[in-house]
């Protein structure tokens, strides 16, 4: 498939329920907790998505994207391709080895040392190029058109989009109805394919730090636009620009963008600890900021999920309950 | 319901879906996430029981504890007293807030500062007497005598046992046949109500430190006796004698113990974060030791619960994955 028509691709439920055949065997199935918690008028769930392999959903992408491309005799002994020092890059190369292909991930040279080790563990080859995501992007794109591995878009990619979309099925299954799912978004890959897979039912909210506000920026442009980004959370939300698919599925089913502060998001991970014993990155708590800042308020009877989305992240950052 | 008719208590299933009956609209429904490891022959499931409500199950067994006694009218002004310094301290003191009663929590002078000011947090009165947990618990008993308040032992009590042991019927719900819990033991109260709650349909492995192991000595020598204890564990399954309870309970069930070393379990615990995202405190991560230590090899297509069972620990003690 080339650019320009991935570019156009609509992702729909069908490709999700299409995905979902194809990777439900490959990824785990994460649990929803059901919250109780008499601050919230409604019915709260955590869907605990940061326990899924590799320590967040985007495994659910990126096993779509690959097992999709395989079926089709697109990958080949050169393997797959990523640019990404982040949840992408871990989440290629680990479905990468379980399926024991070659993985090459490129990164800034100002990638994390123990990022770049983690990504060496799960056999990925790392190659450090230039000082900034964007460099690494186009030294990762000269490389796929060198070796014609199959090149994993971090998030703008049809497969990926419905993979990621999985999730809303298995909530649906646990939950029955749901009216209102609040999500993180950076690149847009994950609130994608809810929206997609859920197709409507429900009301999608995306969660955004004001240091990262790509969906935010962009529905008020009516186009994606580039953004700063920085603060708490750009290290799992720093996507400069929300992706074009992302964007039209956000139109299609009347995406929101709610903002919160930095502030919001470190209480709202502290809180996760201390209430629920849940460790999460910064970026994954950003929905929970949400209703715990007070920015939404569920009606009585609401049936809310806020989705957590990944967490590879210090524990030793948190403070003790 | 005098001390001599509690010792001679006999728990059975009945009594625990009475139990369940009692405390489901003020417990958390913990969830079960299916674990795929190709490591395990069988298929396993980890008991997320450390989401609970004060970060252990032994808000399961105080609030069947105090709701009972409360419709019995024994909950009087006096509140509630327990002594102990660790889940079953934080446990009484969450539930008596919850239902705005009085909570007196005796520890020895030796708690750890932190552990204090959450309980007092919590709205307890915390009274530290003595050097060790014996002279804590004769203080509580002596003013249990003196203001009337419902002494809530921290797990040889029927009603305590038969809520812990709610954690089971979930595990039937949720998940169906079960063939093997594997479940950590300090006094017994969650194990008996465990194994109670599925009344021979399941082997029930008790799991143990070598510096903890209170179970395995009563097996034995055919009768609850004292041990030394403490190791890294000793902070969550820091009871020096078996429950009369748990013994009972055992004997009739064929409860096996599998003892496991301190370093088997420092290792589970930094394996649930590596691979799961899960925080756990040392004694939780012990039934994972007994799998992942390979003290115990599941059959083809064995059903295994790993119940993780509380999680007041420091996150900063962990690695980064």
């Amino acid at each position: 498939m080339g650019l320009a028509a991935e570019r156009s691709a609509v992702v729909t439920r069908a490709d999700v329920l299409t995905a979902h055949d194809r990777i439900a065997d490959s990824i785990r199935r994460t649990p929803a907790l059901r919250i109780t918690d008499p601050r919230h008028r409604g019915s709260v769930w955590f869907k605990q998505e940061y326990q899924q392999y590799s320590g967040s959903f985007k495994v659910r992408g990126a096993t779509n994207r690959i097992l999709a491309a395989a079926e089709a005799g697109h990958l080949t002994g050169a393997g797959v391709i990523v640019a990404s020092g982040g949840n992408a890059g871990l989440a290629v190369a680990y479905v990468a080895r379980s399926l024991k292909a070659r993985a090459e991930v490129y990164v800034p040279v100002t990638a994390p040392p123990n990022k770049v080790s983690k990504l060496r563990e799960l056999g990925a080859e790392v190659t450090q190029v230039g000082s900034e995501y964007a460099e690494a992007y186009a030294a990762a794109r000269l490389r796929e058109a060198e070796t014609g591995a199959l090149f994993c878009h971090a998030y703008d990619h049809p497969d990926m989009v419905a993979g990621n979309g999985t999730l809303a099925l298995e909530l649906q299954e646990d939950i029955g109805q749901v009216d209102t799912v609040i999500v993180a978004v950076g690149g847009g890959g994950l609130i994608a394919g809810i929206a997609a897979a859920l197709d409507g039912t429900a009301s999608i909210i995306a969660a955004e730090p004001r240091t990262a506000p790509t969906m935010h920026a962009a529905l008020a442009a009516g186009r994606p636009v580039t953004v700063d980004v920085g603060g708490i959370a750009a290290d799992s939300l720093g996507a400069r620009q929300i992706g074009d698919i992302a964007f039209e599925v956000a139109q299609r089913f009347g995406v929101r963008s709610q903002l919160v502060s930095d502030e919001d998001v470190i209480a709202a991970r502290q809180l996760l600890w201390d209430d629920y014993r849940i460790v999460v990155e910064h970026g994954a708590a950003t929905p929970l900021a949400v209703l715990a800042g007070g920015y939404y308020e569920p009606s009585l009877g609401e049936r809310v999920v806020v989705v957590l989305c990944g967490a590879n992240t210090d524990p030793r950052t948190l403070s003790l309950a």
